[in-house]
């Protein structure tokens, strides 16, 4: 083997872009030859990016059409992480905002590109919030590692790939029409998931309900109430095939969501009520489980902390997405094999994904053997 | 590079043992060629093995010369992961429980040796105590996964290895004039652990301050049963520059440790009374920190969910260990820089270890960039 891996992560674009994902699913992806040249100093690149949506996507707070995204590169000795900060706008975080956050970064003061806990803490010290553009930054790092590592997330973890869990597809509110439209361009999934709050939630599950009996799961935004209306449509819902009530009532209404969890038919799964790692213990006895989304608790590292702490409070885990390429998405899906639920669609929203990376299949979150987050660009 | 990894560690003890764990720090240890060849399944082996304690070792609870402990191997490829399991007569696990226990594993049914997450899942399932054994499973496949991937475990978990902590040097409970001796011989430790918890606890630090003024952290074993007496004893061991206090109390006095954290003017760290992930969350509010030490927790993945669990509880962290060989206690390192304490002389108090690994220099756990756990066989 006289191909360094460096020079294969290089030319890897050119010759072997394809075949690097598209490889056979060996029991575990064997670490190439790798001579350490060039600069061994890591730099961060970036730059801004639009998503197209590919329809006007609804929740109960807002629509819109693009979200806008900030693309991240490290290089380390010639091998490049890739990462992505993704911004829906409600969040707080803008183009704008990440790369003013970016521009603070000194990656060149580390010897070391594995040591991701200083890193990312001396990262997340800069300042309070910009989980976005923080999550940036860990995603590339970690894409950078698995590739000099020569292995996927999912093997360094120590996670079965083969327990990804069933993804769900998002169908945001709109017209009846419409939201028959969208089920049945929904096919190819097994698990859908509901934006509800509008002024037509039951008309949504009986529209969806006239067109498919696939399972449901249901994602209200803070967007009811009324605890005992939440109670009440947590019932119907469970009479209706739906499999979790998500983020009911406002985050703030914590008295209100343990009631609302203690007596619920369905699990009561947090979402804007829960952001980082120190959020978790919080959850417990609020919520019956938690939605882990790298944009909220900046990236890979944190959010495997996360899992490992919700798992050992006995609560559930589901493993959610923004409007995201399939760099983020790619990112999330590593840990999916811990999840209860993936709601990882968001690359499969829009129309101008700028990389090639997890797959579903059957349904299934289908993770590549392809060392770090897997992905390559298109 | 023609030299495959799997040739590489067959004949590493041969041509390279030395040089593995001596060659230079590098940023990080560049993985090797590795062309998967031979068995592909994992099997497991093991062997009893005694080791010769070079003092007679008295804690509040009695004395040994001996620590009986089990080897394993776990071999992959061609490549063999080496682990540990050490069994103080006190915790319930024997040469023959071990081994009973690991009789009942099947390695080979698992075509992916990095699942660690379902393999390890699968054996502590397999019964409700055997931590020793579950981790002297636990940390051979942590060292075959590290060598596979040519990473030392610090690398692949993202730690810094330059953070490692001073480690404490361990004073057992004696006469005057052995504590003067032991305190002497340990002249290249810059932390002392005393026990504590025998008929004359204020004469063991005074024996020690009269030869060093080195800091010093200790550890009752469940000796005290008088919560006021402990308090007052924590303010007195203050006061002699003692900077922490480990099981005061028996663990099931949890409202007394209760008190006595919130009282003490030095942390309280748990020991007996914490072991496992599920304990961490109970410990709060009980110890200001928990000490890990994988014979408790099963192993090396466990402890490391340990960690950060109790990390995001605002508790502090020690690192422990039992009467162990370099494999064990190198094992344990690589958690070490998450650590505020380490613990970690196991392997010094003995006068028969069979590997080689981890080092204390000037004080300082100091580990190698060997991939794994970063020892060999002597």
């Amino acid at each position: 083997m006289t191909t360094t891996r460096r020079k294969f992560f290089q030319t890897a674009g050119a010759i072997a872009g394809a075949s690097l994902l598209a490889k056979p699913l060996t029991a575990f992806s064997a670490p190439l030859a790798f001579a350490p040249k060039g600069s061994k100093k890591l730099t961060l690149t970036y730059r801004p990016y639009t998503l197209e949506l590919t329809h006007v996507f609804t929740v109960a707070t807002m629509s819109r059409k693009t979200t806008p995204v900030v693309l991240t590169e490290v290089e380390y000795d010639g091998v490049v992480g890739y990462g992505e900060a993704s911004m829906p706008p409600y969040l707080g975080e803008s183009q704008e905002s990440v790369m003013a956050f970016l521009k603070r970064i000194d990656l060149g003061k580390y010897d070391n590109p594995f040591e991701l806990e200083t890193i990312l803490t001396d990262i997340d010290a800069i300042s309070t919030n910009n989980t976005a553009a923080k999550a940036s930054v860990d995603i590339a790092l970690h894409d950078l590692v698995g590739k000099l590592m020569g292995q996927p997330w999912f093997n360094i973890w120590g996670f079965n790939k083969n327990n990804t869990p069933t993804t769900t597809f998002t169908i945001g509110i709109d017209t009846p029409e419409v939201v028959r439209q969208k089920t049945k361009e929904a096919e190819i999934y097994k698990f859908l998931k509901v934006k509800l709050g509008g002024k037509n939630d039951k008309e949504m599950i009986e529209t969806i309900r006239s067109v498919t009996d696939k399972p449901i799961t249901t994602d209200v935004n803070q967007g009811w109430k009324d605890k005992h209306y939440a109670l009440d449509m947590a019932f119907w819902l469970k009479e209706k095939g739906v499999v979790l009530l998500e983020q009911p009532l406002p985050k703030e209404r914590t008295k209100d969501l343990a009631w609302l969890t203690e007596q619920s038919p369905i699990p009561i799964i947090g979402d804007e009520g829960v952001q980082r790692l120190v959020d978790v213990k919080k959850a417990e006895g609020i919520y019956s489980g938690i939605n882990i989304k790298l944009m909220k608790c900046t990236g890979m590292r944190e959010a495997n902390k996360m899992i490992a702490m919700a798992r050992s409070l006995g609560m559930n885990v589901m493993i959610g997405c923004m409007t995201e390429t399939s760099c983020g998405i790619s990112a999330a899906s590593h840990l999916s094999p811990m999840a209860d639920w993936a709601d990882l669609d968001g690359n499969l929203l829009i129309s101008n994904d700028c990389y090639d990376g997890v797959k579903v299949v059957n349904g299934k979150v289908t993770l590549s053997d392809a060392p770090g987050i897997g992905i390559r660009k298109v």
